[in-house]
């Protein structure tokens, strides 16, 4: 038998929904960021919209439970009461992330919440589903600059290959229904001064990337191993050259090395005043 | 002077955070489609992150609340409780998407949280970034069917053209990490009563998107007008033989006309018993 201290068990943590469950699991998951001394196991449910569901995942949560030998946590975005109700006897310690919202909402607004399931992230109207299809095939059609009708975009994202500018774009428009077009830096456009000319018409729209040059060095070997590109020293060069043009042209600028993509998206809509709703 | 009764004023509502926002904004938006009867006028404060940048969005707020005539909504995911107490004088009705939640787990835990702001959507390691951008990567790469390296897929979605492949591929790389492939049915796959050859050895990988064909007709006449692709009778007879050959091949099946992105992505991690956090 070993002294060693046992790590405490690990918690099962499930998101359940009566739709897609990214409320539960957006939240659940910002909750669990705020105790990283734990383990957690996360599984979501989703899609819990009968009576019979619910049970198979009161089921589900118990089995869980019994063999981490600790007790499961639920957060749970389920807005009818029934459901709710059968869910509660799990035993699982339940996070319901609307109840503690609607009574002051509905003091203040002077009116009662209309519970109807799965709301948030399902049926879209076609006008809106379309605005978002059309701005990704957009993203997609003008990356890496290849397609030039930056008239009709929102954004264009400037910076040296590799620096984060596809993520960027296509997050842009899943989420934002934001057209997002991006302009990779030549090496000829790096030995200008000046920004390449079919950008000058665009300032306003334009926004710079930037990322430290090991970390572009990095994730340019994976790319293309051991070639000129992915050399430390090019990507230095380029670096430098490209964090230059940009801020003699007072475009402004972001490093990506330490930044996830939702918060490059999130801090470009800022910066350039665009308020969108998101999908 | 007009008889007609003014419809009621436009509510704002603030998605107030230390970081991107994305959490507030997203319990926010599940909040309000439960009030469909209002209207209401939203905004994004993120990365208020000292009480300087706290005491600007006050008077935002305040400002908000004075031109509307009616108290501006709230909703705030900062954790700092001096951020906090900067934001309450701004009269709002304020809603702390975290604070119902906490005392419980740190009950449940048996420990209190660590405050540290802006964590959920931040700054992220390597690996994680790399493997979001991989499938990302794939996703663009296997996107219609030109490359053919399914042996590392994830997942394979089979469908006609225009069905919701594209997005819904791009939305599994970039918020599971997963390697999501496409399958565009030609006409000439359509004519036989058997799956594609390269598709048959990945059969459990296979996930099939339908859609009702007066849909189909209308997605495509925004793309090629009055072409024969577009027409409704050639969508009718398309959608047909790919229901009935993904039917005969028990290949599970998934109808995205009313269904979100989310949704569609949402089911087939369901079906396929993929277990993956999301980003």
């Amino acid at each position: 038998m070993s002294d060693e201290p046992q790590p405490p068990a690990a918690r099962p943590v499930f998101y359940v929904s009566d739709g897609t469950g990214i409320t539960a699991e957006t939240i659940g998951h910002s909750l669990l960021t705020q105790f990283s001394g734990f383990r957690f196991v996360t599984d979501r449910i989703p899609f819990v919209d009968t009576p019979d569901k619910a049970r198979q995942a009161v089921e589900e949560i118990v089995r869980a439970g019994a063999s981490h030998g600790v007790r499961p946590v639920v957060v749970n975005s389920c807005v009818d009461p029934e459901l709710n109700r059968i869910l509660a006897e799990s035993g699982a310690l339940m996070l319901d992330v609307f109840a503690p919202f609607i009574a002051p909402l509905e003091e203040e607004l002077g009116a009662p919440r209309q519970s109807r399931v799965g709301q948030a992230h399902g049926m879209v109207d076609f006008e809106v589903y379309h605005r978002r299809i059309n701005a990704m095939n957009f993203a997609l059609t003008h990356d890496d600059g290849m397609a030039i009708n930056y008239d009709e975009a929102d954004v264009i994202l400037v910076a040296v290959s590799r620096a984060g500018k596809t993520p960027t774009c296509v997050y842009l428009a899943l989420h934002y229904g934001i057209r997002a077009a991006n302009y990779p830096l030549t090496e000829e456009d790096l030995e200008s001064d000046r920004l390449p000319p079919r950008l000058r018409a665009h300032r306003r729209k334009l926004y710079g990337l930037t990322i430290d040059a090991p970390r572009l060095h990095q994730i340019r070997q994976e790319r293309r191993p051991n070639s000129r590109y992915a050399e430390l020293e090019t990507c230095r060069r380029e670096v430098s050259a490209a964090e230059t043009l940009l801020r003699m042209e007072r475009v402004p600028m972001l490093s990506t090395t330490h930044a996830s993509i939702e918060e490059i998206a999130s801090r470009i809509l800022e910066e350039l005043g665009i308020n969108r709703g998101m999908f």
